[in-house]
């Protein structure tokens, strides 16, 4: 019997079999959770999460995760199928500004506008979703995905840095009101960067990855990994862990420098 | 002599002479430095920005911060006056979710999106005039005033805490490219509660500040403090300090609980 | 079948049924876990660990964590049991400045070198042994707990706030060697003010415990969940993280103040 | 006139004039403070202290910082001359197990405690000396040298990490007493790797101070620019500034990758 027993819950941004939500949503199917999946509109039609759907036995509800009428839509099919529900998980981000290119210095704000809307006021508009609807059980558990680039400088990540600084603080200030007030946690795990289709649009990531790897002592954490946290994130073991941005990256965010890192880049710099 | 003599800058956000601005006017102007007065032609039009300009022996340009037009112009009457400068001053913030008293967890979005551009948007737009316009001298500073709400709960303050967190990133974001290739500062300043015009609309700001003034071991810094740290962060002083966010708050962010916050607490528990 | 199933480990520091490390004991047992347990000579005698043992199948070996001689026959015990390890839990702390009711700007310095040794020290010298010895599996987790003094401010918290955060600084130093040459993770927990016994004889615990309920969303964390928050760690299910101190805190320590905290405050301001 | 007009003070641990406490004292004297010197009485003899004595008109004073016979001592010395004093500089570190090479995981015990004592605890022994003299003025301003390596990981800076640690935790609990009760702050400056003759003992040091220098959007921060800070620290510009470490350091603590970075490490592996 899996940790996860009983568990109903919501994830969002399941694109293809490298995203994080997928393999969370397999994680939380093998620890005994139900779930409804959902994503954009448009990222439905690039993926195949219809396959994920059948492994997990998992309706698929359409939703712009930016529009308010599209979420109520979501939940109303989620409560109508599990009552109240346990976990939401958000994995959603995108700037167009990274997308078309845009250097930082030259950012294009409209681009601006709407890649904040995606990727950080949505984890807003969900959580205001579930909360008007009061939908959450007691204990429940409400996580989103996010990157180190929200504290430290990572070039190339552009305003996905800024968007990531916004979404947890909003873990924080709604976080506030879930905890009093409908005893519910709010966290944000800050992941290993990742491999994942999304991640590969970042001008410079390879770069990030490998040295990530390097200086971690524990190396990268996988999307793999990150599911099993996810999971435990949902489960009654860490009840009253809240507000909280957990590190999930074989330990990078403390380390100052590797002494791989420091060997490789000397013999680049003489190399060079 | 001063020690910002021969500095030549702008400062944005003098409202009335409570605001820090005003009084980092004051005191640039008597350590020696020139500068060009700007805020929105409302908030020009509210204050009495005049009586600074001519206490300083400076010019005031209106400049609506989230208009690249209205800063395009800021930034050429200040070039035209001084060439190169060298300290920038951003001292503004506004939510309309505050002024209109609507919950975190109601917040109008539109209200939102509008309070986040002004709040913090307006820092990237500010710096990428000046940088497009290549206006700033080698080790130039810029500066924004920001809040702990960036990183801690408090109730109230609302959507600012999200607009304070994303500015902090742009900060660091920005403050990158400015260091590598201008050799200028980009840093934040974390002010202690302050009894401005624009404080005093946040629900609960007594209660913070109190507090906070309670917890502080030096108690809260004032806007005169404020203003001597401005002062300091645009003096060659602090060349190599940058991406920082610096606390200005008599020690409370570092305090966990004082003894008369406990003595305090506990007697408003017995009594109530 | 539990989560810890076939785990084996070494849990210091379960003086009575208070204690977290008695009631993280339990729990590693009901999720499959096999440990020993270890306390100093003197806490042994105080305490009734036999009782644990009894419930859990477990030995106990006592052992000075201050004293190599001691932990060298404690490991050799458990490596003469089980073969390699899994887990080690460091819960210990002590402060004879506290415990005497020295003031932080009095401490005896000789007794200052004694709580820093038990306290922080010893948790280089249990893995230092483990460490000689190579006696931990690859993907073993290793735990000590903490608390947000190391951080900032508790008066009355006294040099148990030094030894704490040299305590955390170990874990990231120490953890990088574990990481890199034997995939082994070390992290510390910082937990909420704890009613256990070594808890109350800090001096305004009382203050700091009620204050820290009213401040996080969740209220405390109890010593309950902090046994499944070390469960957690020491499972699979967060295999990747490492070098983290991690808050098992109802959200405590990134809120600035509650709304109940304000209110209290303020009665206490105009009763007093 | 200089922006210390007026100021007395005692600075620690000037060495050579590569010394940080060397260019500081520097600094203070153009800024017209007057000062004791001092230095451990081994460190008198071997470096230069009496050619920066005549430079600035200062007496020296040996004391070893970790007796309280010294410093009692020393301070007595101070009052004589000066009366109450106004700032103190701490720059003092010294791990016997980084001098002999002793790795992070084969520590000497005995050389633990001696170095923990001599780089940290003696802050609290200087700090504890002026307390009970109490000869400090109002608004006085007690600072301590420390290294990131507090908060992430440096292989080879090894015992010196959690030394800091330990130096920057007294940095905020004794504070905390020094701002109630005396109006006094105390602070810590984090300073990019320096090239003095202590720096240069740590293995792999050359590393970390060419990676810092190419990470740091303005390169590392010299001695230099670190006594320009120190001097603004002592001065009235910063009197609501405490309990903060405060990072010189280019912006390297804030930084994630910068691209030369990036560049170099890929280079470094492919031509490795």
């Amino acid at each position: 019997m899996g940790i996860l027993q009983g568990k109903k819950g919501i994830i969002f941004g399941a694109l293809d079999e490298n995203s994080i939500a997928w393999k969370t949503a397999m994680r939380c199917h093998e620890e005994g959770a139900e779930f409804v999946l959902t994503n954009a509109p448009v990222a439905l039609r690039m993926g195949e999460i219809n396959k994920l759907a059948e492994d997990t036995g998992s309706e698929v509800v359409p939703a712009d995760a930016t529009s308010m009428e599209d979420l109520s839509n979501l939940f109303d099919v989620a409560i109508e199928k599990f009552g109240k529900i346990d976990f939401i998980l958000h994995s959603i981000g995108m700037s167009i500004n990274v997308r078309k290119g845009k250097h930082y210095t030259e950012m294009n704000y409209d681009w601006l506008t709407k890649g904040w809307d995606i990727s950080a006021v949505s984890f807003h508009k969900v959580m205001r979703t579930a909360w008007d609807k009061d939908c959450m059980n007691d204990w429940g558990s409400i996580l989103a995905l996010s990157y180190i680039a929200a504290q430290r400088v990572y070039p190339g990540y552009n305003d996905m840095a800024d968007n990531k600084a916004y979404l947890e603080s909003i873990a924080r200030s709604f976080g506030y009101y879930w905890g009093k007030e409908k005893k519910v946690r709010v966290n944000t795990i800050s992941q290993s960067p990742t491999a994942t289709t999304a991640g590969q649009g970042v001008s410079g990531f390879d770069g990030f990855l490998q040295i990530a790897d390097e200086v971690s002592p524990l190396g990268n954490a996988t999307a793999d990994d990150c599911a099993d946290l996810c999971v435990m994130m949902f489960s009654d073991f860490t009840k009253r862990v809240t507000l909280q941005n957990l590190y999930n990256d074989g330990g990078y965010s403390n380390m100052g420098v590797s002494e791989g890192l420091v060997n490789k880049f000397i013999n680049g710099l003489e190399k060079s």
